[in-house]
């Protein structure tokens, strides 16, 4: 943790500008306000404008920004911590669930997704597309794929609502004995649909948390669910109490 | 699904070309290829080179593409599963351990990981740096805190090496009865120290893991953890076999 270390690091000057712009957040500007725009930025720390938006990118990578279009950009507040399988014995759509379905059809899944479940290549699978929202935001949507082997008793689902049709495959799936769930997570980027949903552009940042339900030796489910990465930080386990804000909390000490 | 709801999304230009990038990825390059130069490919695309650069972003978000200074931009492998919290009963610098110390110090650690460990605003705790490599890439750095009152029989440490100071902390720490880990996982970007040894840019998008080890009712350690977001995908439970390649296989079905 020397300082001889850093200082063999070639420090970008948007990442110093960084650095003193956080300061200026944590010392000037409170959650929700409006930060004066570019230009003025820009000129108070005398730099072009390309650092500044640098800079500006980092920090909304950080969480500590939100930019939108129409609003500009705005201190956040601290990140959400969002439960991700907590609960390793519960299927989706159980009475703790905080997803809300709102969607369900038959459809050939992407090929990776028919690898992991087994399915024949052009096998159509239930899809049921679920939403997550957390203190009135939408922070997760999620593509559920069910094999039709993991709901045999189903009947023709003729309910006239995608929500009612949704909630009759989990509640089939629900038969089965869940052993356990298995989560993987990576950065993405928002696709046109989950954009929509998240209320956020194509191409956002997105957490992407891929969860296999395994039932009788064999992943019985499979999920694939975009966070949103500005807002959300996943917990694994009840990391209940404490709140680490504000992304990484490296500094040189 | 239907695609009434997905017509109703404006796609951006650089959104659509990125589709368009990818099956070209997928049926012409193979991994560790270098594409062409951003002038050659908006010519063939027919596309300004600013969409280019979006779409290009994009790829890379998604763990397609590598741009590295020098090399230019390689088509990218799969990212690599990193287990992260397997074994909820194994403390850091066990056995099975895949870090490796490479540093320790005595300093007081920032704001927010004090309050997670309940040591005093100006309370000196033992900070370890250390850093995993898999197949023979570095993958991740981390900064351990440890309070004092977790290692209360560590004797003055006159080790040499910083490697050997660091094991003499985590030996001591391993006395303690280990009930659980509990993780979250959130976006970042890489600091300057880290930067440097994830071989990235400072500002690289990372995944930050924070894990709070908890012993006799209370948080005995904090390990903030970045993984390089490009090459990783971080696992969570044995999900071992199954390969979820490349983002997240959203399409519309």
């Amino acid at each position: 943790m020397g300082t001889t270390q850093l200082e063999s690091v070639p420090e970008p000057k948007y990442w110093h500008l960084k650095t003193v712009l956080t300061e200026a957040l944590d010392s000037e500007f409170s959650v929700g306000e409006i930060l004066p725009n570019e230009r003025d930025l820009a000129a108070r720390f005398g730099v072009a404008r390309a650092t500044l938006r640098q800079a500006l990118e980092q920090l909304e990578l950080e969480g500590r920004l939100h930019r939108r279009r129409g609003v500009g950009t705005t201190v956040a507040p601290p990140r959400m911590g969002v439960a991700v399988g907590t609960d390793q014995h519960a299927w989706p759509g159980g009475p703790e669930d905080a997803w809300r379905p709102v969607d369900c059809a038959l459809a050939v899944p992407p090929a990776a997704v028919a690898e992991a479940l087994r399915t024949g290549r052009d096998e159509s699978v239930h899809i049921v597309r679920r939403s997550r929202v957390s203190r009135g935001q939408p922070v997760a949507a999620e593509l559920l794929y069910i094999p039709a082997s993991s709901v045999p008793d189903l009947s023709a689902i003729d309910a006239p609502s995608a929500t009612a049709r949704a909630r009759a495959v989990l509640r089939e799936l629900q038969r089965l004995e869940l052993e356990r769930q298995e989560n993987t997570v990576e950065l993405g980027s928002a696709g046109a649909e989950d954009a929509r949903e998240l209320d956020r552009l194509p191409g956002a940042p997105v957490l992407v948390v891929t969860t296999r339900f395994i039932a009788e030796g064999r992943t019985a489910a499979l999920s694939v669910a975009t966070y949103r990465a500005d807002t959300c930080r996943l917990t694994f386990g009840d990391f209940g109490g404490v709140e680490i804000h504000h992304g990484p909390q490296r500094r040189a000490s």
